[in-house]
């Protein structure tokens, strides 16, 4: 019944502490120090329980957010919150794509929710179109999960598609979840993100994360900004009180301070590395679907299983055969360090050459 | 909707720092100075996600324990497994005393399932009798809380009585939850725990936390134990797959060691102060209902609200005024360590001198 089905994972499945991990997508510039600082200065005052409305972080997260504290809730994780929603929302059909991130669907699944699945399909650059329009407006689902941009595949959705989306589901009484958990690390992001429609639409939810942004999923920390106070209390009823550690607590307010420095860097850093690893790649023959997020997705069109053969030579990636609509031969490979991904490369080099083409250069 | 409804905020409520904070009972001798370090030493690690199945920590406390490791769940808190349990057993009747803990009833209910309420009275000293075990096969419930020591009373039922109840449960079909997170802090609490009957009953469930006993409610951790494979399958299932921390696996690693000893000198301190507290209280004419946990349950006999006349000395005490079955009159108070535990006293003798007997010597 039970299967771990994410990445990130790698040292406890192979047991390997040098392993490699590009099998989750963390910023490769690594944790800030004054959020290490903070939280070591914090663990002598967790004799006392959380606050459990984070009422601090949440002052300061409106902040950088410039919306209300009270538009706010945090979570153990985005994915505490995605557990959460469908029971909030009481929705008991959930609309989401596929491929996409697979909590969407389990915690659906776990409140009983019928689930949909709309196909995202290589023809169509794995892009939401006005199918998806009309196919909601068809299954009217009362909530509906759009990652943006899109895990694994990396894509964006415009705003103004999302914007279009946002209307159609207040029109069908549909709540709408961003998950913008990734967009932190895409140039322009203001250029994407739905914040700007949270005023004109009380049925949008958009969830981020401090996790891999700041590097900390080892201390678990995200939220959900959302103008219906309503739904608002309705997560915190459906969710235990300390879920926010003060550790987590913390390392949120630390990270806040000079955020947008940090954001900034690791946005110019990931493009730059991003562009390196997926135009070596196309030089290999690997079939690359344009990412603009701080993972490259592909498709290894050669007969031998990418997945395993990095494995063996100590780098662990994402297989994406447990995504709908995909198989093992997708992958998903986190933008690292410049070393680390030079090591990824010449490592998938000398795969393709001793299995496939001796004479690549 | 959803209002805060534990002790363990008084600085958050008060906005005052120096607040006494005995609303939420927590171990009077701190947290163990290798915790603080094993904590401080694993934040680098935090770039990482957590082992999702908190292998490493479950094979300490399966040793710990006396249990086998695939018999354990870690949670983030035992309220994160209180929140899975009723959607893991789908378990759509409820069973629970009134008074206890308040997240059975908020995560039944955010389950959606039907909830019984047991009233324990005065009366019989708010001990459980057969007339439970006539109820629960009258009812039929799926699943039933019974929370050893019991919050906020402090009483303990004793195992004869929770072996017929765990074979009552069988019988119906119903599994029986064995909340044992105030144990550790009984004298000789070997006698009293469920432990020995989770061999014969599949459908038993005992819930422990680190947080109380190792004092380390900010970090967060409990965990579950249970024979049936396909409950803990299903707990899984249920929530979020990174909800125990790297930081809260390393506390709780380094909390088991050398645990043994520190549970006795808790019990032992424990119980010590708090017959001190108990028979002064009762010097000074209040109602005191023995407890064995490590907070004392009593009620005012006076016509003073005890807990505002504590709160404006600076010391916040529960008030079990939202418990089923209690009113504002009945109060839980920690049992903190001697110099706060003093603090607490001279203060109720204060407030009782001013307001009702003068000639108190």
């Amino acid at each position: 019944m039970y299967k771990y089905s994410h990445g990130g994972n790698a040292v406890f499945e192979s047991g390997k502490e040098n392993i490699l991990d590009l099998s989750a997508s963390i910023n490769p510039l690594g944790m800030p120090e004054n959020v290490i600082n903070a939280v070591a200065r914090e663990i002598p005052n967790c004799t006392h329980y959380p606050d459990s409305s984070s009422a601090e972080l949440r002052n300061k997260i409106a902040e950088f957010e410039n919306v209300k504290p009270e538009m706010i809730l945090c979570g153990n994780g985005a994915s505490d919150i995605i557990f959460r929603l469908p029971r909030a929302a009481q929705a008991g059909k959930i609309m989401i794509t596929a491929p996409t991130f697979s909590d969407y669907e389990r915690s659906a699944r776990s409140f009983g929710a019928k689930v949909v699945l709309y196909p995202l399909s290589e023809g169509s650059g794995f892009m939401l179109d006005d199918g998806f329009l009309r196919a909601v407006r068809t299954e009217r689902p009362d909530l509906i999960y759009i990652c943006n941009p899109n895990n694994p595949t990396g894509k964006l959705t415009d705003i103004a598609f999302v914007s279009q989306l946002a209307g159609c589901c207040y029109e069908i009484g549909a709540l709408l979840v961003l998950d913008e958990c990734f967009l932190g690390f895409v140039q322009q992001s203001e250029m994407y993100t739905g914040k700007a429609l949270l005023d004109k639409f009380s049925n949008l939810v958009i969830l981020k994360a401090f996790t891999k942004l700041f590097a900390l999923p080892g201390i678990r920390l995200g939220y959900a900004i959302c103008r219906d106070r309503k739904l608002i209390e309705s997560l915190y009823f459906h969710g235990a009180d300390w879920s926010v550690s003060n550790l987590a607590q913390a390392a949120g307010m630390a990270a806040l301070d000079g955020a947008e420095d940090m954001i900034k860097r690791t946005a110019a850093y990931v493009a730059a590395e991003r562009l390196k690893i997926e135009n070596e790649l196309v030089h290999l023959g690997i079939c690359v679907y344009k990412s603009q997020a701080n993972y490259v997705f592909i498709r290894n069109p050669y007969d031998f299983d990418l997945f395993h053969e990095l494995d063996k030579k100590g780098i662990r990636i994402r297989s994406c055969h447990n995504f709908h609509n995909l198989d093992s031969r997708y992958c998903r490979i986190a933008v690292s360090t410049a070393e680390i991904n030079l090591k990824l490369l010449s490592a998938v080099g000398e795969i393709i050459i001793s299995l496939v083409n001796p004479s690549l250069p």
